[in-house]
């Protein structure tokens, strides 16, 4: 009879599945175990004829929230429904936002590591970018990133009311995500006062801000690597994608905190940083479609042979990306100095006609 | 026939599983599987009929010893009763002692390196802190880890015959676990006699110790993740980041004894150290809990993405203890030495009013 | 019901399966399953009996075209032939071809790497091979592997058309494993770009180079590691081992980004980007053979094992090939000092037979 | 039927198992898979009863030669006799001996390490070791890695006849094998060619010897590795625990190469490769026991356990001999050169005395 069972289920789990697949629904195999176990609780209090198992149930879905999703199986013989609340882990908001931070951040860094590069590489540019500047810019790095890690937190304790309308389970859940994405902003928070510290306290080493830093990476790769069980293959892939990026990063800055300064090593993290940044999008779009009538099949091989693809083109774009940025940065470092010999032979040319016209006085 | 028995089986250990889950017992896969089939060729001489078999059974439990369980399983119908002793491997008191020991280490190896970082900053401190000093830190630290490991391998020899009243099987799991602990504490003990030996033949390289060291984590890393085979998802779950830290620990030290000395690094071992004895507290609470009402689950694969965060944060507060511990050492210097001055000034005062004194006279 | 079907099922695979080994097509499990659903689906309407399974079917196989082998499965008792297009993915070509190039750059590179050091050693050699000459070959390199790489990526375009004909799932898995081709070509042509701005702007770092040599590898590596699913075992393996090859040649050039140019490291280098070059021919050897009747067996372990000697032999190779080379390169380089040295002292007698004749004159 | 079949191929694993381990044979899966089958098809035309199975079968092994095991199952009820021959790869002498090598060239590379340091810190010690002595012992290393490496593939060459006794499947398998050994020959042949070469030419680097020994040990590790399909859990585990110590010795050179001398390093990897030599020695013991009666049970997990101490306790005592030979040749060294002083003094007493002799003359 448990044999029986199970492979009723086992029907019941490809119908529904079939049917969630074409409206659009990411269904995950810890999912399907529930809802396929949970649907022949309820709905079959007699055995149903095996016949007529795949015409038998009508799967509907609506977005009952950004977070929920209402799933609705219609037993045609018995006429009863069933709603099943599915809980959707994280949003499309709150991944593209943290990859537009990303990428502003690796954008800076870029600029910066360039702008030193260059800077060093043209004694008088020091008439135009001091040291004071970069202590001051490191300064106010600090600040912004204790401000952006102060803003998730908060973000995160407004959201908490909102989880407590799930199931207990569900609930149980989101709030381990939400202790997840905690820990992450307290090691940022960490980066941040490092700097802050390391640039008021001279006596302090510098290579603690990179030591940070690469902590900071690290913890997010270790908790990215443990936040999606019995999620669907893609997900799981596509989050397994984002760790190894952020490990990478991670890896590079542990490496720069142990040589010495170099900037071709700088570019290669900011340029990890900003595949990272380009890969929340690209989770974002695959998990969270707008339209979903178009969404991806999350448990298809294909899909993740796809992805190993756009990990690479995203990364080749974070290449070409940086190269643009070397050249323009260069450029105008070449030009405001260019502009500013013009300038100084002006204010000569203007202090001998001044001499000139004072002696024809 | 077969087939049956072993699905009954999974019946049995579904209901069992449930009721000792809810008495906090720990139930590990091994132990479940031997549990049933033991319940089952006990207990059901003749088949039970199926539909009893959830209402059938009455499972208690009661502490023997620190080091064992017994499960008592009560058959209504036959009226007969199971014991089985359930050995569990490892206790609270061991743990804690073992978390304990490294925090204390991990505690004085940041101190220490802070105290040397700051002396090296401030050239009148030598008049404070010599190198004989750290000297004789080093030979008394040598001496304490050895004495340590002793009494480790004493307290081994001390437990050796408590475990002779096991049933053959778990005296044997149990002396192999005894051998693991030796391992280590005879790794400690190395470390120790290097130290010393380091200390006294000014011609063995310095390096020495730092290898000692990181060949002490690395064995250690080595045996706790060959420790756990058997046991349940989270208890193998939290084993498994022991090791990571130690491994981690570990390679730090490897990094140093490669590269020349580096505050940073040295503090960064110190916190993975750290990080490793408070994971020991964590794993105690974990899987000895005092009231066995609140026992965590062991199967449960939320708790696996608890401990994760639970290990972040714990490196979080590390990272904090260390940063308060560098402010206390700094300013305690700096006090000191503003003192020895007025101390010093007020020394020349008084001989300058000796000798006027010693004028007058 | 089900469970006979799968049973069925089973038995069909292993008897096409043993029928398609003696055949010599290379069957890997996901074509299997398919091929047996299929084969079930639509040649037994009425189910046959169990004991003229195995001598049911007929089945033959005939290559269609490079990339596609028809195999036709007929029933004996229905008389009904069902055709099965197979999608082979690769071809023997293209591995060769790749294979060839490879190996021409890791000779080229193993070349230049002896003439710089063999130049370093032998000062009198700069009259030989001017910094001149390493600038121009590097400028030409960067053009050649840009070049490489066009051609690639217009070959991937021209194939395009091609894979039209295939079914939709088999048309899918083409264009992935298109796109994984052009992912590769694109990272080259980028190390193409990097050498010729490195040689062309000189305020741009050297080791901008290895970077993009090492990104190039990684990325290939990265690639080859996600580009197996579904495929049989010794392909897997073999393609894994590519992998392996591709990783550890983008590591040592990553670890001669971080340290300073070392040729020993350089020809390791070279030997393994070899020994990749090698493996290419070795899997084109292994899963498109040309007589079909000898091809080895796909999903026997041994053939694993057999592989792994393979690569250790080829490694040996590439040792001793680039061994003759050095043995090569410092005997021409001797060879045509010493006879520069001939013609300067010719050269130093013409002039002063000359200066004598001019005197007698 | 299949299923019926599958059942009482897996009863009568357990009671052929049962017997064969009270026998002391190791048990690998895929023999047991391959001998329940052969025994099911040949002895039981005729379905037996399920409840005669336990004790219907008589199980006996007998040691045909060193690589060789007959096993015979009797049948009680048809009274046929089955005779199974199990080949058993590899043997005891040949672990044996490439313990002992190994030893041997760790003893004596360690004793050169600390020779060599003892030498740079008595600089008087020149008198005594001359760089000559290095130079010679390096070319003699060289020779005799080659002479052990040629004596292996000799042995290879007359084993090769014996293993065509065995059926077409163990003689397939042993010939892989056989080339296993072969390419781990091979490439310690190229060390010892690279060693000679070194030191021959002077204008090739010497690094190149560190990378030709890291090279060989890497092979070797890769190897073993992918050596042992399909045996028995614990000699799966020994093995790659083997493979695990040949990998950090050739990690270690690895980063000897990279890295300018370093006594404790060179002396990490004289440890690792005693490791590696006792390791060898343990297997043997294990794998190939000599009073079959007290043989491991090598599918029992609890073994694993304690291979996993042994492999700690070996790496201790190595650390214990090369301290203790650290000992003796700084011992040894202070004597010769105590010795040489007085005998110096001796020199200059007798000349003295020689000359006073020849003033009295």
């Amino acid at each position: 009879m448990s044999q029986n069972q199970s492979k009723e289920n086992q029907l019941l789990m490809e119908v529904t599945g079939h049917r969630l697949k074409t409206k659009g629904i990411s269904v995950s195999s810890s999912l399907f175990t529930g809802l396929a176990k949970e649907a022949t609780d309820c709905l079959n209090p007699i055995r149903p004829p095996k016949k007529q198992l795949s015409s038998e149930f009508i799967v509907s879905s609506s977005l009952k929230s950004r977070r929920q999703i209402e799933i609705c199986i219609l037993s045609r013989r018995t006429e009863k429904t069933l709603h099943i609340k599915h809980f959707v882990p994280g949003d499309s908001q709150g991944h593209f936002l943290a990859g537009t931070l990303f990428l502003i951040i690796a954008l800076w860094w870029s600029t910066k590591s360039i702008l030193k590069h260059v800077c060093k590489q043209q004694k008088r540019s020091s008439s135009l970018i001091t040291k004071e500047f970069f202590f001051r810019a490191e300064l106010l790095e600090g600040i912004v990133i204790i401000g952006m890690a102060s803003v998730g937190i908060i973000g995160l304790y407004i959201a908490l009311p909102k989880i407590h309308q799930f199931s207990d389970k569900d609930y149980k859940l989101a709030l381990i995500l939400h202790w997840h994405h905690l820990a992450m902003y307290v090691f940022f928070a960490i980066l941040g006062g490092t700097k802050i510290l390391c640039f008021i306290i001279s006596s302090l080493p510098v290579s603690l801000v990179k030591l940070a830093l690469s902590n900071a990476f690290f913890v997010e790769a270790f908790i990215f690597y443990n936040h999606t069980h019995g999620r669907s293959l893609v997900d799981i892939f596509g989050h397994q994608l984002l760790s190894f990026a952020i490990f990478l990063a991670g890896l590079v800055a542990f490496i720069e905190f142990l040589t010495k300064s170099n900037v071709v090593l700088e570019l290669l993290r900011s340029s990890l940083i900003m595949l990272h940044g380009m890969w929340f999008y690209q989770i974002s779009f695959v998990l969270y479609p707008k339209n979903r009538n178009y969404a991806w099949d999350l448990s298809d091989h294909n899909n993740v042979m796809f992805l190993t693809i756009c990990f690479c083109f995203y990364y080749a774009l974070t290449c070409a990306i940086i190269g643009i940025n070397y050249a323009l940065v260069t450029c105008l470092v070449k030009w405001r100095l260019s502009k500013l010999c013009t300038s100084e032979t002006q204010l000569l040319k203007n202090h001998e006609q001044q001499e000139e016209s004072e002696d024809e006085i």
